[in-house]
């Protein structure tokens, strides 16, 4: 950590700093510059806040050099993290499809989409029984039944299930009916959620905030594994711009390298929510594949004209399966496996 | 609502759109341009989702010309919302200022600038007793304990209190301590919050989420009004733009003038999380009441050093004490009255 | 085009408005909403301008449908553009990679990278002459001597050269001495230089400004078309957004197939200035070319170390060997073709 | 400046970059940290650029403490620029209001507007020759014809002029004919047009880009100052953001503390473009104020409806009225003179 001190500061100043320094146990170097002079903090400053320095009077700027997320960092932690959830695993060498409806209607149509996506080779069931929506007037998701629904969706395919959780109320169903958490991009810094589900030992998926920092997202998923929960996988589901003209959100695909340089956890992109068109969701679906995510989440409906919630992005069974195809082409250039291939392949033929 | 389709879309395609539009009540109007073909719906489509058009075949795009939040627009009740809490009246005619610490810490501590806040003339005090932190490991808040010091702060000096819920659990808490519900910028779309505190009386101040758009901000005063709680008030607290480097968030006063005009709820400006930086609070104060904002919330704390959270923007007394005084300086050219000037003034000689 | 009127407009504002509509030439179609009256403008409004309109009294707001860029929109054109440059094709079968330094430095340097960039299967050479810098203070290229540099290199390796225009001045000097004008994202809106580029028949590639939307940009490639150049390519470089601590900017993949659809323009990606990391090279690269893009370009240098603009984000040549190696591999299933691949596998051989 | 290391960075790295910082005439301070080692730049850095050692092997980060504009920063020059246009005086005691039409149209409507500020009190007439259109079907100013024009409305008001410059090729005309040179938002980062202009003497004031960073923004001036033209001011016309449904843009109001901080030039605020509407523009001109400001820039139009440029934000002379009797009672408990009030008085008396 760095202290720089404004033109004018006084001596008092500089050694009320120092002390600050030491009384946290680090080690204060003092350097006297043309233009500034500033103190590099010296031992283990990865839970010092820089705010707590850049309050003292006489400081002008504090810059911190160590990552504000211990746990979550490849820094601490050199192998990938592997999420394993039922026979279906998170990690370097697959690419996992999760795949369904953004909500569920009905059990005979959360059950129908959940046969066609494993059909077409999905790994993992998606499906809304909470949605946070917007309007208070447009449909709220079907809840705990909408659980129940998912549960049998996953009983007739053997398909692991994803499903959102929005209210701390709600997690014990939850956990008792589906197999992993996600949390949408407007729950990322509902941290009492956040310290709920550390408890839990349930795989999560963690969106990143619409408009939330590289730094925020990973701190956000260290308040729940700092609760002991390690199976976290961390999801681009588009960050906010200055155009939606065109597209919902920017999928910011470069947060593929960077958060494998940063962190051990596996990343998912989500190409439906993130882009909100249905013809840009195979291009960036592969993009993904190609730039190195460890998955792919992608909203799909057999009767999108009648969806109660953003039918308008959802596939087509019959495109989702064309994407299944390019992907299963393309993986092994990559070095990627997509498990479940032979199965889809099987039910091609 | 105007629904325009695609160049190649079918009669069949059209017709459908056309029977969707009739189901919902309203009436389809059909207009075929020299490009464009667009259906023009008349009648009540306030509660209309234009996602459920965009999302039939043959449809290009969807663009919705009512106001998504009929509880909320100035457009079905004109008079401006009045927020009375305890003796302190937040509507038209008034700037009221709420000022106080970020978080409390002690009682001590709170009593003590709560009386400091008054003696410069402040109208309600502000104190966090659960604080969202984007580490985990920075101090989250004193909890229940702290609602008790702010229940305290209140006895000794009368003013009313204003603090931040996080958690659903910790509502009723908040409603028997305090009198204003802060909703913070990370929790404007959690909803289930939202939908609890709809259900109490307690007036709410709604910070806007750090990139909602205005609608989307209305939207979620949406969710408190439809639950029959009418005291809300807006606040803007800065939103999220490309150069944090100087300025943690940029305000944007513009919305001032833009809320007065879509909606009847008052607006309250925070310059000093909008902000971050004291040498901004002044001027960004000044400027709120000269562009009509309702109230302004100010962090204050006599020993910044030493304050567990956000100490960095908190103005001391004395610098709060000089914004007072030109606030009431420039208040009558305005045409507003700062309730407790006298007190503030006798207090002053 | 939608005209919308505020509640309490009157007769004569909305009978003025429809002999503006008259004047136009379109055909005004007044419609009575329960809460707004509307006029939808029927007829070629291409070139009418929204804000024209917005400024009439009563008018709450304007909506165009029409898209503001009828030389650059596939609705006017269906089939893809084809820009040839010497040898080099640029259309929807091929995915041509343009490579080099960022700066041309000296003739040493410029003909040893642009060797090292052929061997690898690179098809253009780029390089700066003329270098936009944010501060006065950097180098800002060895201008006129540059461009000399570059046509010595092509004379030497027979690569087309793609070189950035600043200035109109430069322009009679870029086109006799290079292939392809480059416009840089500060450009993209330099309305005069634009339109002397419309008078050459130079092909250009235009890059997105920085925080231009899709339609911003396409009305600015729209200038060149409209002077009557045809053989122009967009950039997409990278957005500007709220988070540049691991990337520069972020690059928007998702303007690959929304640019496919709106214009019949190839779309190329900058994967070295969108990023500004080495690490995001190889993964963007392969993304674009997933995605679908026409073409990338990518930052090469062989003593990044010495480089005189932009070090940090080149790669050396060994890196953009494996990137190529990868792109070839990946190719064939996308149904791309990569000219040149049989040159660099034999040098490789 | 500081010099972060990779984990597993070498001893040959690490000696590399000190003899880099040697060679810059600086002094390396080397510091072993418990997670990283660093290198402080001792010395005069405020011309290095931290990309030149970005770009070493085994750095990882490099972070720069200096203000990277000399010229513009108020750390080497602590007295207030003060910008003398003919008889009136950009400075620290005076509020400067700049007003007129978007565009020059006509010699008639040019004066016939000139007249109609000046008598309302205004110090400065704005008005543009050319035009910077997003639609090259829109208009695009008439030119040298409106340059001339403007020295005619000059003429007959004493008035001074500002006017927009957007080709090198129109500065001489541009300087013969006006007072102020304005650099649009589209042009804050031409640095060949800056360069230029840098080797005038006429007043400049250079907008921000709609995206640009304050250090962006202040190095934009230093191109200026640096060829020896110290008249610059700046100024604030709102910034892109993510909401531009109801405002174009956000008016960033806390850049003027930031500004008056970091420089020593003046700062204007331009309500008209930075919002849009007009309904804004009173209360973000007594924002402007209020903040601080140096000065506005306010579009007025006598007949809205037929500009052939932006009318939609256009004031009414008679609503421009009102905002200078606002600012009128406004100034004096501000400390600020608006010069030209008498004359106001006098005439609206």
């Amino acid at each position: 950590m760095l202290i720089i001190f404004k033109k004018g500061y006084t001596e008092q100043q500089l050694n009320h700093a120092i002390e600050r320094v030491r009384a946290a146990k680090c080690d204060p170097h003092v350097i006297h510059g043309i233009y500034k002079v500033t103190i590099n903090v010296i031992g283990d400053d990865t839970q010092l806040d820089p705010e707590d320095f850049k309050k003292l009077e006489g400081v002008e700027d504090v810059i911190s050099v160590s990552k504000p997320f211990p746990l979550v960092a490849r820094e601490f932690k050199k192998e990938d993290t592997i999420v394993q959830v039922r026979n279906v695993t998170f990690g370097p060498d697959s690419f996992i499809v999760m795949a369904g409806p953004c909500a569920v209607e009905s059990e005979e149509q959360t059950i129908r989409i959940a046969k066609a996506v494993q059909k077409a080779g999905a790994n993992v069931l998606r499906g809304g029984a909470f949605k946070p929506r917007s309007s208070p007037y447009a449909f709220q998701g079907l809840g705990n039944e909408g659980l129940k629904i998912l549960a049998a969706a996953r009983k007739e395919t053997g398909l692991p299930i994803i499903t959102e959780a929005l209210d701390i109320r709600d997690l014990d169903a939850i956990c008792e009916f589906t197999d992993i958490i996600q949390i949408g991009t407007r729950n990322m810094s509902n941290f009492p959620l956040l310290k709920e589900i550390g408890k839990t030992r349930t795989p999560v998926m963690l969106k990143r905030g619409m408009s939330a920092t590289i730094d925020e997202w990973l701190m956000a998923a260290e308040y729940i594994l700092r609760g002991g929960n390690t199976n976290v996988m961390l999801c681009e589901r588009g960050i906010r711009s200055f155009d939606s003209k065109y597209t919902r959100n920017v999928v910011d695909l470069s947060a593929i390298p960077v958060i494998k340089n940063l962190s051990h956890l596996p990343i998912v992109i989500d190409p439906s929510h993130g882009t909100g068109r249905k013809d840009a969701i195979e291009p960036m679906t592969l993009a993904s594949l190609a730039a190195g995510a460890n998955s792919v989440m992608i909203d799909v409906h057999d009767d999108a004209e009648n969806a109660l919630c953003d039918g308008a992005q959802a596939l087509k069974p019959h495109d989702f399966e064309k994407i299944m195809a390019c992907l299963h082409s393309l993986a092994p250039a990559l070095g990627k496996t997509i498990p479940g291939a032979k199965a889809a392949i099987r039910n091609t033929v």
